[in-house]
């Protein structure tokens, strides 16, 4: 069945996900003789890089959420609709999703990525916590404030440990920031919350494959980080892999095992792929291969951007990085690319250009590095405040995380501890 | 099992429920000679009064919920558990929960109400939304949209007014408020989002079996809340009793058919109460029954109050109406009766003390009366806004529902459609 979408005389540039490639595809192409088309399984574009602070309960998910129908108002041009898409048919140039299927002129993937878990078998991930979006960083904070409610219950001490224990695979800017978070909260909120607990005991452990975290960044960032997270009382684990979890104990490498009933995998992420094409259009980390006007390769109107692009040049033999930056920069290009294969014009080739890279680690302490200047501590924070705010889509969302910011500061209190559905023990 | 709570010398008082009455009383007990367990199946407080507008995209959840932990950390001889009653064993003074029993030597029961279907059968009623907590508003919000959306994929008229049309059914406060909001949304945003939707043919119905709405008001205010409500497009149906309802279609009293996807159902609510207690304990409307001092009959330690609490008296032929102020003023004297009780001292009797009510009903209008005088119109409404956000529980929900509320009025918008967790067609 087609999906009901009013035709028009334009070429029309169907757009799958709107995540940040997406939505700068959308609004470049804004008032331009197209017909736009944003397919997205969810009503709300999710600024992933402050999932950590729903999970640990500094923001409320609706801070981080932007409606994509109140951005699409702006684009008159534009369409949205709510639908998970099943396939590509090359063939016929169509788009088969849920609710229906959809001619496209133009086609962009912008779908992202999704959780790695490697080689993992299913009944060890499935015992793992996730947090690439908003449900799963929701069930993140549910389920570690149920564990401490049952931590109470019992007066065996391994199984309390068991439950109070947090621990967290992946060294990179995700893994850092919600060990940071987490030991913030272990030293100034938890405690009065639960004082019949001993947090004395409560470990937050940090695993770490290689010999740094934070391997994107600067050496010597990386050394402050883990300096960062010590003071907040994580312990950080360099060089160790885990190899298999139990849903209650963790297994390392090197035979070491730690209980923890949390266990939340950031480990890696692969490319969100659709399906429908050959398998040499994909390369490693489960990502389109595309050349340098993010064409997918084979096609000249099919374009892959972000996470789940893979860019294979001498300047980047692996892709880009997955990271915000990318996604809006490729979004823009391929946006003014389609416009000028349109024109039979020449398209332009990407260029990135690298802003620099950030993480914060708790109250007060980040690390910034941007063209060679590299700074940690209070300014640095300041600065992934202010990036972060402004990063914001919508002004309600920018207000609203400034003053949740300023309470959560000034108080040293995250209010948001609320079980709302709960995840461990569901009720339906 | 016996849960795990320490033992101290003084007497424990045990309260069932963190809604309005259960937190009062726990205030007023703070510091005295008394151990006191909160107990509550949610790890928050809910501010009732305001999920209409979580519901409709005003709020945000974490707005209008305060955390109990938080709320106990002023209570140093206060203790919370996340707990399920099961039911009381009175002759062992204990209650059974879901995760053990407990001892009491005071029990107070302040479990409020739940929706009351009368003589639906469940087959019925199960199509029916609710909203007496925030899952149940979530859903509410999710399914509207999803409806929405929907309404989209259809070329046949009578399944896109199925989709689009919403009836509530009850007049009073509740309905009449939501009536409202809902009103303002069609008229100020969901045309925006949905252009492709013809709005004229969007009803919003609002059921009440007697002749007027806000029947606990002055007619003079019922009148005048009527008007507001046909001024944003509501049509109002007086002296019609829904009588069946199929999931797409309604049928009213006189036989009468109307088309609605969404039926809201504020027309009733019902005590809340909990099992072991002979059926003489309870009266009309699944009440407690109790005496002046709020001790439910037969016992001197046991006691009902709120929305589950009926004081039957001359004055109060069918107890107080099922409000917060009457479940705080009961809480307040209940924890001084306990204390009274403990010290030999007679107990206080209740006296309620009317501030009035108010109910808004959109943008700038709001009826209200207080000791005689009735009000309406924007003035009404501004004190509206001032009596809810200073009610709230907690400094960051007053800032947080200030600021959402200034940005709602300033832009025309609700920016929170979010569907977050899908309703009508549920992930997993």
């Amino acid at each position: 069945m087609d999906l009901k979408i009013p035709l028009t005389q334009k070429k029309r540039v169907v757009i799958i996900g709107g995540g940040f490639g997406g939505i700068e595809i959308a609004k470049t192409l804004r008032n331009k003789d197209v017909q736009i088309v944003l397919l997205d399984k969810h009503n709300y574009h999710c600024f992933q890089p402050l999932l950590y602070q729903v999970a640990t309960g500094g923001l409320e998910p609706d801070s981080i959420a932007y409606p994509l129908r109140k951005l699409m108002q702006k684009i008159p041009n534009g369409l949205f609709r709510l639908a998970e898409v099943r396939n590509i048919d090359l063939k016929n140039q169509k788009v088969h999703t849920d609710i229906g299927d959809l001619k496209y002129d133009y086609l962009v993937i912008a779908t992202g990525s999704m959780t790695n878990f490697f080689k993992f078998p299913k009944e060890v991930y499935s015992k793992m916590m996730q947090m690439k979006d908003i449900p799963q960083a929701l069930n993140l904070r549910s389920f570690i404030l149920e564990n401490f409610e049952e931590a109470l219950l019992t007066s065996d001490e391994n199984t309390k440990e068991e439950l109070i224990n947090i621990s967290i695979v992946g060294g990179g800017p995700t893994g850092v920031e919600l060990a940071g978070a987490l030991g913030e909260m272990k030293k100034n909120i938890l405690p009065k919350d639960y004082p019949e607990i001993d947090f004395r005991k409560m470990q937050i452990h940090l695993f770490e494959s290689s010999d740094r975290i934070l391997g994107t960044m600067h050496p010597e960032n990386s050394a402050k980080a883990l300096k960062y997270l010590k003071n907040f009382g994580v312990n950080v684990w360099l060089n160790t892999m885990v190899t298999d979890y139990n849903g209650d104990e963790l297994t390392a490498q090197d035979g070491m095992k730690i209980k923890s009933n949390t266990l939340i995998w950031t480990a890696g992420v692969k490319g969100n792929t659709v399906e429908g094409f050959a398998p040499d259009c994909i390369v490693g980390g489960n990502r389109f291969l595309v050349n340098e006007h993010c064409q997918i390769k084979g096609f000249d109107n099919i374009f892959a951007i972000g996470d789940v692009a893979a860019m294979v040049t001498e300047e980047s033999p692996k892709g880009h990085p997955m990271v915000a930056p990318v996604a809006i920069q490729q979004g823009e290009m391929v946006a003014k690319n389609i416009l000028a294969l349109i024109d039979k014009k020449e398209p332009q080739k990407f260029r990135y250009f690298d802003k620099g890279s950030m993480a914060t680690v708790g109250r007060n302490k980040a690390v910034m590095e941007s063209n060679g200047i590299k700074m940690g501590g209070f300014i640095a924070w300041l600065a992934w405040l202010f990036v972060h705010v402004m990063s914001l889509v919508g002004f309600r969302n920018k207000i609203s995380v400034t003053v949740g910011w300023l309470y959560n500061y000034f108080t040293y209190d995250r209010t948001l501890r609320l079980i709302i559905r709960p995840y461990k023990n569901k009720e339906d």
